[in-house]
């Protein structure tokens, strides 16, 4: 059997109590997502399928940032955010402001498969997801009792102004490498709890948040969306594995900036190369993190 | 007196009536937003105001494809998209799906400069935009004799699935070096003619259609956005003179791909590196641009 592998994240960010209290169920989630993209690569699906169905998982989970359980933006609402790319083809697909759809990852497949475009946001990706007939669901089914909890304790406490100068985080994602050698990287997120409606994160911008090449490698980033648009962070991995040849670790621990004292920045990502060699760095308290491959047994963490 | 250097673009893409027809005018155009961008330059100011008062000229421009004169989307409005990017800071903004306001770059700065998001888009951009009392215009505003007549003849001839299939280009930008040896680049589009609205193109993603980094270069693309966010072009550019200190020419030809049997996508940069040097590099018929610098006389071209 040729090699597969798969990594996936569920947001770099400070260590809270939503986490501490919910170790167990956060590494169960982990651990069945990662299964989930495994089983596909296993059976011999694409990169693509595998990445799609491990966020997908993780986004049905209430315990991650993204889909269910997504945060709230100022107005109570979901605003998700998603993208996948393909290293084989370079196709790559996005959707931004979307509501009522179940899993923002598979809107962003179709948009990368179906259309000639890269994102599509607002009313507009929910009009496209009704004509795909992509999944949806009510508004309600997104909005669980912690994160209610979260915009009601927040709501009246911050100017607009204010929150426009918030830092952004919360982000899930995942690599993988097929049995053919594709590789391919999703991110999907909810955004941080009471943004501004209307603000579009790193997740959408390829290169930032998403980036997969199977020259070089397929990255998901997380963290504070700012810093990693600022650096182009997954397509910089690629681009020092490309013109240096350092391994796929290396190129993570180039690239992640470690924390200064003038840099309140979180960020993380995870990474795979074309010989199924996992990156993983991150520089603040916690990333939920899990990876599996044919020769890498699996593992699950959450904290360094 | 230190060195400084500025070029812009009107847009890469296929030869066109609306051009050939009014080379003159584009000529002139390119000309005094070229002008109006050195002066500033000139007399001591930031690269970032170069670029955002060049592009802001051409967005008032009927001419060009931005601001003023914009492609209208399928349902007969304007949608705007612009980006900034500082090489010094390496802030950036970005807005999209914007409606009303006059200089869509100039609200990108605001967004930069006084908030800590990147992307600010649809109905929220606007609110932004009164909020920090940038210039209105009425939707007429935008809307050009030309533009009308295309939206007419075009209006009920694709099916929104065959929008979905269609390239999309049309962009204007600029890059720029002050005296401090700062770089900075914005991008500014109103989009295809008769696109699917909602849609986001590269313009609005960093590393894509606009990239600045003073260690490195600046860079605005244009030409078919996909092909713009396959290959991460503004990036890339940069990247490759960072790991491999190409010139700022070289790295353009490199990036920028050759025009083959199978790939149809229309794509040309201008850039400027921290010595000054312009590059500039077009794959298809015509890509209105101008030059000039401490050293270097203006050239103002349209076709090769």
């Amino acid at each position: 059997m040729k090699q597969i592998t798969i990594a996936i994240h569920g947001g770099a960010g400070p260590d809270s109590r939503l986490i501490r209290e919910n170790q167990d169920g956060i590494k169960q989630g982990l651990a069945s997502s990662l299964q989930k993209g495994y089983d596909i690569l296993e059976k011999g699906g694409s990169s693509v399928e595998a990445v799609e169905a491990a966020v997908a998982e993780m986004e049905n989970n209430p315990l991650f940032n993204a889909g269910r359980g997504a945060a709230l933006n100022r107005h109570g609402e979901t605003e998700l955010e998603a993208s996948i790319m393909n290293g084989h083809t370079l196709g790559c697909g996005a959707v931004a402001l979307v509501k009522k759809v179940k899993n923002p990852v598979k809107l962003a497949r179709v948009v990368m498969e179906h259309t000639n475009h890269i994102l599509i946001a607002g009313p507009a990706a929910y009009e496209f997801a009704v004509d795909q007939n992509v999944e949806l669901e009510t508004d309600e089914y997104f909005i669980t009792e912690e994160r209610w909890k979260e915009f009601m304790e927040q709501k009246d406490k911050a100017s607009a102004a204010d929150l426009l100068r918030q830092p952004h985080h919360g982000t899930i994602g995942a690599v993988a490498m097929d049995k053919n050698g594709h590789l391919a990287a999703a991110t999907s997120t909810g955004g941080t709890g009471n943004h501004l409606p209307g603000r579009i994160a790193d997740v959408a911008m390829i290169g930032c948040g998403c980036y997969a090449n199977d020259l070089t490698c397929a990255v998901s980033g997380t963290g504070d969306g700012e810093q990693l648009v600022h650096t182009v962070l997954a397509h910089s991995i690629a681009a020092v594995i490309r013109h240096t040849k350092c391994t796929i670790q290396n190129a993570c621990d180039i690239m992640v900036p470690l924390k200064r004292k003038d840099m309140t920045a979180d960020v993380g990502v995870i990474a795979v190369g074309p010989a199924g060699d996992i990156g993983c760095t991150f520089n603040c308290e916690r990333m939920p993190r899990a990876s599996m491959g044919t020769n890498i047994p699996m593992q699950v963490k959450i904290y360094r």
